[in-house]
């Protein structure tokens, strides 16, 4: 029943947030032609309790068979279908810096589903610059050109003073999901999605980590 | 009693992950001059029951005052000590790409405790190259300067392929906490932190909440 799009909505943020964890190890296993998996070794590759990946896919209506676990290439495709990965995602990228550049080509946005389709930059010195098949565009042209080409994720890699005008081009684009790398808040209407990623947060954790360390006992080594 | 070493260890790798979280909201809250904030206001700044919130800050040994919330100031000291982030934290980054490029000028890793002090590359069109302050080495250099200068953090920038050899490397001068973009999984030594950022996950949660928008009423407009 995951199709369902009444049930979908139903999802928790926290359960959708982890689903593209499951789907990542159930593409692993099932590339190493592994049949089924556990609901404990899953847990454990994403790094949660096994009663809340039990939890979490019964969202889906995916519950497994005790002492079978679940069929890797059945909620494989439940899952992707609960994402919305069965169809494909035109996506824009706006400012063609490093960032844009590293995006632009970076492996994981060109498969699963993600094809971009338009670049924006406002310097004339970018604009018209090929970028893969992609020719960078002036980002005054984003409202024209993005729902021209359908765009449905639009990507933020601009300084953060640029970030909400651009936004808003975005936003009355039609443009109703977007994930802003630039280090600002972004006001938008009610039904528009924003992910912020940060990257400070990350090292932020690791710097708790590396303090954690002093007294610990030195190291065997392990598998992870 | 956040600064004691033995409390510190028992603290949820789940809560370590929101402790930056607040800390940015209690930032931009003492900038603004805002003197204390509930449980309710901190939580939801973050999307988290404000039950969660207090049951995370209790580790830390804050719990707030009823009727008056988090003195915001002393929240805010209290986290960035037991994120260790009242120290400075040497960072390397390998592979200076496109992305690599990038995070070396991402004001976020410049602030906070985080310094930039080595940069790594091995393509010969790249080394001696200066990004800000910093020179890029010779990758087969990590070694012996990782250690010399002291890496805490190493940021591993490359492809997938070079990323085990990269991670190697940094682990046997000591460095005992990675943040990996390259899509690949790591093997490190039982005591060594690795952080993988997966650009491709947040694009596949903006998906799930693109194709759930279809027959939602008309957006009307909101802040957030």
């Amino acid at each position: 029943m995951s199709a369902d799009p009444t049930l979908r909505r139903e999802i928790p943020d926290a359960t959708v947030a982890r689903l593209p964890e499951y789907l990542r190890t159930l593409t692993m296993l099932a590339e190493a032609g592994v049949a089924s998996v556990s609901s404990e070794e899953l847990a454990a590759s994403v790094g949660v309790r096994s009663a809340q990946l039990r939890k979490d896919l019964s969202h889906l209506g995916s519950y497994g068979v005790r002492g079978v676990g679940y069929e890797v290439e059945t909620l494989a495709l439940e899952i992707t279908r609960a994402l919305g990965l069965t169809q494909d995602w035109p996506v824009a990228i706006v400012g063609m810096g490093n960032l844009g550049h590293a995006l632009a080509s970076y492996s994981g946005f060109v498969t699963k589903g993600f094809h971009i389709v338009a670049l924006f930059d406002d310097d004339p010195a970018l604009i018209g610059e090929q970028v893969g098949d992609v020719t960078i565009r002036p980002s005054w042209d984003i409202e024209g050109c993005a729902r021209e080409l359908g765009i449905a994720i639009g990507v933020i890699a601009t300084p953060a003073p640029a970030a909400q005008t651009v936004c808003d081009a975005l936003v009355k684009s039609g443009v109703h999901a977007i994930l802003n790398f630039a280090p600002s808040v972004l006001t938008v209407p009610a039904g528009v999605e924003v992910r912020r990623v940060d990257l400070s947060t990350e090292l932020q954790i690791l710097a708790f980590h590396a303090q954690r360390r002093v007294g610990l006992p030195s190291p065997a080594v392990v598998q992870r």
